[in-house]
């Protein structure tokens, strides 16, 4: 058996490796619950737009079962990231209380005709026909098994591999049929094997007693509410499960024999469509909407893996070591040589059912009419797993071997580990603490895009606001910010959240460049500071009697991050002046220098026409309590997830280095200091973000004046989307002072999503109307 | 009286000297005439747009009477290179045999009726006003006087300055007044002294024979057809120039006296309008179309001497160093304190009319009633001016020292040299040979905007196109290469000839971004080179297993310059493909390894929706002649205009160095190679312009096919303004392979407007076309 392998993986050995992935797509269903676990009656969130053109967020049969589909991509990471990020765009968009059920079987439910069957625009034929669809599955099935949620898998292997398995195939055939054979040996094999993916992943061996009755009847309560039986792995997977009304065992033997089968199970008013045969493996076509005549058509496209319960103890439902898994469990069901016996479909559907109530005994099975030890097969085809794992050097050795322990030792699975969490804490807190902390987990990373950490936090937060909108999001160039959005076939292109189509690139020129900057806010009358423009150093100390004991601020003509600028509120004496000419010369042939406008620096984020959010920065400081000392209170306000290190997050944590020593010297304070209660200490000079500072809202509390301000310096040099950093003496006195004294044209916006004081601005949401998307 | 003005000039030294300057601007007027010398018919150019609106180009009395206006600049260099800019752009568009008459007396001329009176869209009020006002003329003065052309010079001074003696005076009256009665005093003194300018500059001792009879008849023929008597000057300045019926002394003692003055002219009908008062200088206001009452409203502004002669040896008709020298002409008309006198006036007239028949000689003149000597009251107010120059360290002493040789040694003024020009060559040849050299020198400088060769060749070709058709331009950061232009009151910036408006930001960045580019390129459907992509050196090492020994191109991901990329098509090694690896990532974390595409490289200029010129580059070489050698053959090709150093012209003059010796010895040559007739001999591997390469216009011999295939291109990443580099095979054949290697967002517009083969493209024309400017 096993050198029968070895011959067929000797096949795959010479490949490229990349050959061997292939494409991995999951839609994970959840139903939408309150705080204790009742079937939520709220509507599905509007923010998520229209439930049938939305491609990442829909509802499945209930308004209140969610439905998370991720795109495909070409690794089990990418696929498993995109679900995350997909789970923490959603659940932080349903209500403040509600919660996603984190396991197959149902939460609390209510009776049939309660269940909130999901809604649709009636007035479009595509809604009418989901709403229809949904009514007669409630009449024939009843909607409590509906409200089943479960993991669906989908999977194709690397088209190129195929061709180059086909090229190198003895076989006279097309090569549509090649391909075909591959994925319905995958199937037939899946089914074989399923048994053993449903004891390693499955985990609903409990179900409420809210379930139907004919199911709870059969077991016994665990715990409160709480039903089960000994060694119960699946009862999704079971007799309890969604199964059709009698069993059905299509040909699998050529996609014509397939399609035919189909079709006069519909003839015979067995099932209605396709899309109500409930086999643990499904066909996907080019063209699922026409799967039957696709298939038929352009040949077999993708796998659909449905058996797959949800992993209570994974947020996404499904672990990123199981998909790994699974990729090599497909290989292995791509080369294990079938033998022939007549009634191998309703062999594997025995053995799923038995695996499902009695998975954790060592029970016999069936194989070819033979029976077979659960743990002896099991241990047989996981060898078989692992010797393609190693002859074809795909590193995934541990995740086996973890497989092969829990084989031995039932106590490992989740369907054990989840029964015995339900026996300890009760049904509905088992599961809700679990949700519980998924949700608050979200809440921490809502900045982030999982998997694309090393993008500007600000292209993250755009790429989160799209998804939840349901605009495709794609990558374009992840070391360049480079995404692209696309609605209704209306594509943007965008880079570092806010360069974008809407921008002309003149305009971003001109506040590329101080000297045009400012030339032309003077001309549109806007105050801006007065200032020299120098090309040589000579020339500036030629004029710097001008400057000598003057509030003044050197800058280079060109710099975006603050370098080179030095500031002298109350004016310097000439060495300093030169001294600072110096450093600007360092950053550009050109430095500006500029009378000092007193005052405190807002930064005004202007998108469009208006102001999405007006920013201030304050220097690292902590707030005393009386008790604790600096370093203490410093330690308590890096514990906030917005603070990180290295621009991961909105936030930098404050480091108390020689700089902190020496600024707190200046008050005769130590880092030991007991700050008294309500005491603000500062702990540097500066106010950047990125060396702990703290950014606080102030959009509600500046005046209109200000930001029709902003708003027209934005227009004059025609930027729709730009930073205006003004300077307020006193924003409530209406003839306040105050002056512009820079235009950003890639202003952050993740300041503004997440400040560490105030609202936070929903920017994201801002760009995408600009740019018409929404 | 020397101490007097010390006293006087001290007001001034504690100035800062910047405020010492002023704002200086020139009108030169200018006959077209043929190469024969005679009165041009033909029609002011359509290029030149509506005579009234052109800011810069427009006819004064005849319409062959171009008038060339400079905005006013802070410097005598800026408004000088202005004006020179303006007749090397008129020169250039005006009919190929037709030249600008280089003297302001008027050139071979018809009889008055013949005389063409400059034409005006006379459906417009301001159109059918000129043409009215030059019909009365003609009738009032004859057409012949109306042709004589002259240098208008614009002046005033820093109003800080003003401000300043405002402030240290203890006058006590308006600023309004103190300022205007600064500007009086001027222009009393500038009467009184005028004189002297005549003598310094004057230029026109000479007339031809169809000028007006009353004044040749007066005269000796000196030449075929040129007129004179010995030691004239100026007619124009004289009797025979252009004058009032009677002599007018307006009241120049204060502003309101003045406007009185004029006032009562027109109201006893001595003449229509204050534009008919024919002094030699005028008093300017804000708004000069209502003169009189701005004058009373908001006092003088500027003033106008017209008494300037066309100076027949510059080609701008006014020398850089006599501009130089009225600047402190003014100083000194400032601060010299008059004496009463009260036939002033008159006595001032008659000095002119003296120096304007016979200033060669050493003849009397008139101060306050008594005679002196022309010579030594010359040396006096020169003297004086020197010791202004030297006190306030104005640093033109060396033109004040050669004024003082030209007062003692008449034949080095102009007036007298280009009578002896005259006497020599003939009236015709004398001044044509100066105008055809001033076209010529036109024509060698045509790409070049003089005063700002620093900036990109592309602005410069751009500001001469805009300046051409009457748009504002103004150059907002010379360093960067950043103008604006203006029409209509509609504004358009550009930085660096096409970084404008019309492109938006995003297209931008996605042509810097070339995997962005290739992405965008494919999904459109545009043959783009296949290739990888890579973040390190070792993954791109371990797919070296792909390039080796095929043809590729390795170059960094982002680089516009042709920087770090390596090009093998014909294959090539491991080892060198790891040495073009690491030099491709020093310019980028990125680095595209590129299927190699055979054909040439053309360069397509999209802008807007159409090529507007194709480029191909041919590696320095020279086509031989059977006589001279590869070093006296380059010798010969670096003498046209085209050819410089530096980037400072279209192309590059070729360099003999070692890589040409390296490069010929392959073919066992040397530079003493004499190649055979016809022969081509290539110098050089690399085709850059930049190494004395060759640029060779391709634009009407590409066929269709491929100029869409470079706008759809541009089309694809939204771009207005676009460089496509697209190699072709044989674009002869329908079928020929060829692809887009390259999109360039910035790309140059001289190698289009200058090729070295074939024709002058017009791009910045398409560019004005695409602003909506023109």
């Amino acid at each position: 058996m096993k050198s029968d392998l070895l011959m067929q993986v000797r096949k795959l050995t010479y490949l490229d490796k990349h050959l061997l992935c292939g494409d991995f797509g999951l839609e994970r269903e959840g139903l939408r619950v309150d705080s204790n676990g009742v079937l939520s009656f709220e509507k599905h969130p509007e923010i998520f737009g229209d439930k049938i053109s939305n491609p990442y967020i829909t509802t499945d049969f209930s308004e209140s079962q969610i439905e998370l589909i991720t795109p495909a991509f070409n690794s089990c990471e990418k696929t498993y990231n995109f679900l995350s990020n997909l789970y923490n765009i959603v659940v932080l968009d349903i209500k403040e209380d509600e919660y996603i059920w984190s396991q197959s079987m149902p939460c609390i439910i209510p009776s049939d005709k309660e269940i909130p069957i999901a809604t649709y625009n009636e007035d479009s034929q595509a809604g009418y026909e989901a709403r229809s669809y949904r009514e007669l599955l409630m009449k024939k099935y009843g909607g409590k098994k509906q409200l089943i949620s479960g993991i669906h898998y989908n999977f194709s292997f690397n088209e190129e591999m195929i061709k180059r398995l086909y090229e190198n195939s003895n076989e006279e055939i097309e090569f549509k049929q090649f391909k075909d054979d591959i994925y319905l040996k995958m199937v037939r094999n899946y089914l074989r094997y399923r048994w053993l993916i449903l004891y390693l992943l499955g985990g609903t061996g409990v179900i409420h007693e809210s379930y139907t009755k004919e199911c709870v009847r059969q077991l016994e309560e665990v715990a409160d509410g709480a039903f089960s039986n000994e060694g119960a792995v699946s009862y999704r997977n079971s007799e309890c499960g969604y199964k059709n009304k009698v069993d059905l065992y299509p040909d699998y033997s050529s996609a014509a024999g397939y399609v035919k089968s189909i079709n006069e199970y519909i003839e015979n008013g067995i099932i209605e469509s396709h899309k109500e045969l409930y086999s643990s493996v499904r066909l996907k076509a080019k063209d699922n909407n026409n799967l039957l005549e696709s298939i038929e058509m352009d040949g077999i496209n993708y796998l659909e893996y449905r058996s797959i319960d949800i992993n209570p103890f994974d947020k996404c439902g499904v672990s990123l070591d199981d998909l790994k898994f699974l990729h090599v469990f497909n290989i292995f069901l791509l080369l294990r040589e079938e033998q022939n016996y007549e009634k191998w479909q309703e062999e594997a559907d025995e053995n799923q059912n038995l695996i499902a109530r009695y998975g954790h005994e060592n029970i016999d099975l069936k194989l070819n009419g033979e029976a077979i030890k659960r743990e002896a097969w099991s241990l047989d085809i996981l060898e078989e797993i692992k010797l393609i794992n190693n002859e074809l050097s795909l590193g995934k050795e541990n995740i086996i071997d973890l497989m092969i322990e829990k084989v031995k030792n039932y106590k490992l699975t989740y369907s054990y580990k989840i029964i015995e969490k339900v026996k300890n804490e009760g049904f509905v807190e088992a599961y809700m603490s679990l949700s519980k902390g998924y949700k608050k987990d979200a809440f921490n990373n809502r900045f982030r895009y999982i998997g694309y950490e090393d993008m500007e936090l600000s292209t993250q937060i755009l790429l989160k606001e799209a998804i939840k909108r349901g605009i495709k999001v794609e990558i374009i160039d992840e070391s360049d910010n480079f995404i692209s959005l696309e609605k209704n076939n209306k594509v943007e292109y965008v880079k570092q959240a806010t360069k974008t189509s809407k921008d002309n690139y003149i305009s971003v020129l001109m506040m590329e460049n101080k000297v045009v900057t400012k030339k032309i806010l003077e001309k549109a009358g806007i105050r801006i500071p007065s200032g020299m423009e120098f090309h040589d150093i000579e020339t500036a100390m030629n004029n710097a009697d001008k400057f000598i004991n003057k509030p003044i601020v050197i800058k280079p003509k060109s710099t975006n991050f603050g370098l080179g600028i030095s500031i002298f509120n109350e004016g310097s004496k000439k060495e300093d002046i030169e001294k600072a000419l110096n450093i600007a010369f360092k950053y550009d042939r050109t430095v500006l220098v500029e009378e000092f406008i007193e005052g405190k620096e807002y930064r005004f984020l202007v998108i469009g026409d208006a102001v999405a959010g007006i920013l201030h920065r304050v220097p690292a400081n902590v707030v005393g309590d009386g008790s604790r000392t600096i370093t203490e209170l410093v330690a308590e306000k890096n514990m906030n997830p917005l603070r990180g290190r290295g621009y991961k997050t909105p936030l930098e944590k404050i480091n108390l280095d020689d700089n902190v020593d020496l600024f707190l010297k200046q008050s005769n304070k130590t880092v030991s200091y007991i700050p008294k209660d309500g005491e603000v200490v500062y702990l540097r000079e500066n106010s950047n973000i990125s060396t702990g500072g703290d950014s606080v809202d102030f959009t509600d509390g500046i005046p209109e004046k200000f930001k029709k301000i902003a708003v027209d310096a934005a227009k004059a040099v025609g930027a729709k989307i730009c930073g205006v950093d003004m300077i307020i003496k006193d924003y409530d006195d209406k003839n306040s002072s105050y002056g512009i004294i820079e235009l950003n044209f890639n202003p952050a916006i993740h300041i503004h999503s997440y400040p560490y004081i105030g609202k936070e601005r929903e920017i994201a949401k801002a760009i995408l109307k600009l740019l018409e998307l929404i």
